[in-house]
């Protein structure tokens, strides 16, 4: 088992971080210390280590985890599961609210209803500018009431399983992919161009907070990122403001063009994915807030009709021969729109994905460890000794008879 | 951890009592013996105290709860599985018989189906009077034949989540709650006044279960409990018989009277509450089986009618100044109707809930203990010396590592 | 406790046979060896055995049991949820692709995302011939390449709960409820006779899985079986052929009848069920693809005129009576159509039903136990050493504090 020197360098590292995780929630990444942040992906690291070692990591004996989805998710429903599986907790949907504008007396009392005995709470709202965030800190208030008062014994943290500003799970499992191709060391990913680029997609109204997220979090760590769009498919502003102010700090670079090929140029990292304009989607929510369904039928065939303008914003094997070498990797959140396989023109060629396929998986594959990570870091004071014990113990995980 | 002596004297009191509930259904309280009443309680207690001290309760290794709701809920779910996941058991649902007449064979024949490795059976079915307890007695004997015949290794106990008649685990977390403003013992409930008063909403068909079960609980701890509610309002008869018989006996005193005010007068406790007349609940059921879609609507209109003329049945700031020193507890199951929140007018004025908010939601947070220490109690024979076992063997209930 | 002799002697002849089911998918009983087949009896009976002695058979310390449930299921889907909380792992269900023609990229795609931290994959796809067995052999190629190129720590073996050619976890559970009755020796079973028979039933459609996995199954073990359908209700080609050549193997017999009667005849064991002719079923199957729903409600007409030929296919006292000495065992898989219960005319009559309803109960109950040890066998490279060293510590499954 030659990862054991790596838990214990792991271990090390992560002792010498000033992370300050405990009882707090994780909504955006951009609120984050640098290294709350290495936190997360160290503890991460060393989670997946154990797991795949055939080590338990069963930290929790009893106890709930309990996710909201007010989007439809599989994928993300499936790694918060197994995270909570993986840490010992046992995972519930709740699943009531569906309406996306519930009044602030259920916010509330549901929240604290849900809460007597849970231990996390994944949240996925990312349908309307301007409401996802705003639950989750409505939902935090509720809690902290509940808390404070001492109807809950404990306040469940929250996790930001997507709002309408950030993903964070899925930019800390992009990170920690990033890292793996710069010799897991986060310090080589200064330098390092990555190129955020809006991809055209047959479809509407897909969220902003994969880009944003990705951004606000790469710039801190001295990469020079490109941000690539036609004109008029602005993300958040303050999210620009952030990823500048963050590549000032870190000597990297950030900057927005409108060409991808401009974008992929020498580029180490390409990250091709639609996105709808910041402006129609703040349209969009006025609308459904008023319900309006005839005028959002009409914005959203007007934004189709204005997309198709840019269909050959795709990554194919032209465009992927700009990049360093010809040779960047290709990055996305998945499901991708491919031409030719699941749409008529997408995000990406057929082949390139088909290319990369394999890779997307890698990059999928280290979030339930990033939320089992934050739940961790969230629950248990000392989540070093904690795992240093788990590490010791070194109960099976498969096998286990006391 | 002061907690401690609490344990230890309650595990005294326990183990004074004369229980009887290992493998038991618990379907209603008033064939409940005042120790059975007891020792829920009471291992209720010491779960919750286990709990709060992080020590796991956890009984079971593994096991099925299994829960069936013929009505839509989110707060006695999350209750059960909270109860089921805090002993260790595993919750799932069971959701195929949504039609309300399931005929005799599927009860039987399902009901040992998804037995096998059950450990508790938790139903809700409380939409029709005469069908709900039915119900639940039909799975019982289908139950009682699977383990008589071997089919079942075990008999699982049925906990009744909410009936047609009695909704015990609500009305023992409301006695728990009460408990605590007589200093938490029970014999201090004796010569408190509570006022169970019907209360305005706007909506039809609540169920006579809470009210019905607060008359037959209360009543046997010399409470002086009065029933409030505008002619015609009134509940199954055989629960009036059974609250007038526990005062008599219990030397606290039971009264129907059909004025709000008379009802608060004095009251150390209000439960202000909505429900349908039991007449009229009655005919619902007729109709239903009738299938009569059309007398079903203009019953339901033809009552909303009739209900508006008691408008004025609302807890208030003026009606509060009625109570003992004009400073009753409020209590309500949630959720409550509130003027000018969630519908225009309702059960009790928003001041009044804003101003008991948290009491309410201390009032529900016994609702997971009452579960699991009904499960505990039908399904280990010696709860007692379980409990001891896991206060003094202290496992971590969070950072476990053996 | 006299099961101890038991499970020592059961261990004993587990060590004895050569089965080589780590890290193998269980899709079909014909593909796996006789050994294969005995170890998951033996298997299955010693994991009863230890939960029936309350003895902990919890393996996994954490772990996901993913199920994909294509067509409504309850019994099967308990008996999986269940088999999984046996073993210590959490069942979690995947409905996403309720479409049953997914596209390959999806397929490929999800079955890696959904299985980061699965233990095992259980699927039933049972409606379309042609299509169930296809669709498992696709997610296992998937898996074999989320493996081999390390995006999978494990590869899940696939569990099959149901497909168009086989219901394994159905007629393993079947062999056992028939071993009980033959000295649960399985050598017992040669020279017995069990007539498989279609049988009349007012719905269509109904698989023939069941029927192709008993003639194929049974016919190991030195059974005189024999297969009786009205002409034209043929089942899949290839599984007559696996009968045939499987009897004359173990030198049992094979046989085809149009006459229940005759089938009937000297039988030590009757099955009969209902099923849909397998060239209907293509044609089905075509139609579905082609979307032609008016040509697929008159098939479904047509078929069930024909149907109503054979209504005198019943098992009724009549029949059973040419049973060996009148007393042959009623097997079916429930729920059965029952004459004048749930049908007017249906599959057996209500008399015969009722005196053997919970004979099959006794039959159904197998099947947790038989999944768990499919899931045991494919997941443990010493499954052997677990079940002694589980039975050996003796931890209570009830009870449990360490």
């Amino acid at each position: 088992m030659n990862s054991v020197r790596n838990i214990l360098s792991d271990l090390e590292e992560l002792s010498r971080l000033n992370f300050d995780t405990y009882g707090k929630d994780f909504l955006l990444n951009y609120e984050k210390s640098d290294d709350d942040i290495k936190a997360v992906i160290l503890c991460a690291t060393i989670l997946r280590t154990l797991f795949r070692n055939n080590i338990s990591t069963r930290v929790f004996d009893t106890g709930l985890a309990i996710s909201q989805f007010k989007d439809k998710s599989t994928r993300t429903r499936f790694s918060f599961a197994s995270a909570a599986n993986l840490l010992g907790l046992t995972h519930i949907e709740f699943d009531e609210s569906k309406t996306q504008v519930a009044h602030g007396e259920t916010i509330r009392e549901t929240s604290n209803m849900i809460s007597f005995l849970a231990e996390v709470i994944g949240i996925r709202d990312d349908m309307f500018i301007g409401k996802g965030h705003t639950y989750m800190l409505e939902v935090g208030k509720a809690l902290d009431e509940g808390f404070q008062t001492g109807v809950l014994n404990i306040r469940p943290p929250i996790i930001n399983l997507q709002c309408d500003i950030d993903h964070p799970t899925q930019t800390l499992s992009d990170l920690m992919y990033i890292r793996s191709k710069c010799n897991y060391e986060l310090d080589n990913l200064a330098g390092k161009k990555i190129a955020v680029s809006w991809a055209y997609s047959p479809s509407y109204g897909k969220p902003l907070s994969v880009p944003q997220g990705l951004i606000t979090l790469l710039t801190r760590f001295g990469m020079d990122v490109v941000l690539a769009y036609p004109e008029g498919y602005d993300l958040l502003p303050e999210t620009i403001e952030i990823a500048k102010k963050n590549a000032e700090k870190s000597k990297g670079s950030f900057k927005i063009v409108h060409s991808m090929e401009e974008a992929f140029k020498d580029a180490d990292f390409v990250y091709p994915k639609s996105w709808a304009p910041f402006e129609v989607m703040k349209k969009r929510t006025e609308l459904y807030e008023k319900n309006d369904q005839k005028a959002l039928n009409e914005l959203e065939k007007e934004c189709l009709q204005i997309n198709k303008k840019y269909i050959n914003w795709t990554c194919d094997e032209k465009k992927m021969k700009l990049t360093k070498n010809g040779n960047a990797w290709y990055m996305h959140c998945l499901p991708a729109d491919i031409s030719g396989v699941n749409c008529e023109n997408g995000e990406v060629s057929a082949e390139i994905f088909e290319k990369y396929r394999i890779e997307t998986y890698f990059e999928a594959r280290y979030k339930p460890y990033v939320i089992a990570s934050m739940i961790l870091l969230a629950r248990v004071r000392d989540p070093i000794s904690i795992l240093d014990h788990l590490y010791r113990k070194n109960n099976r995980r498969i096998g286990i008879i006391f």
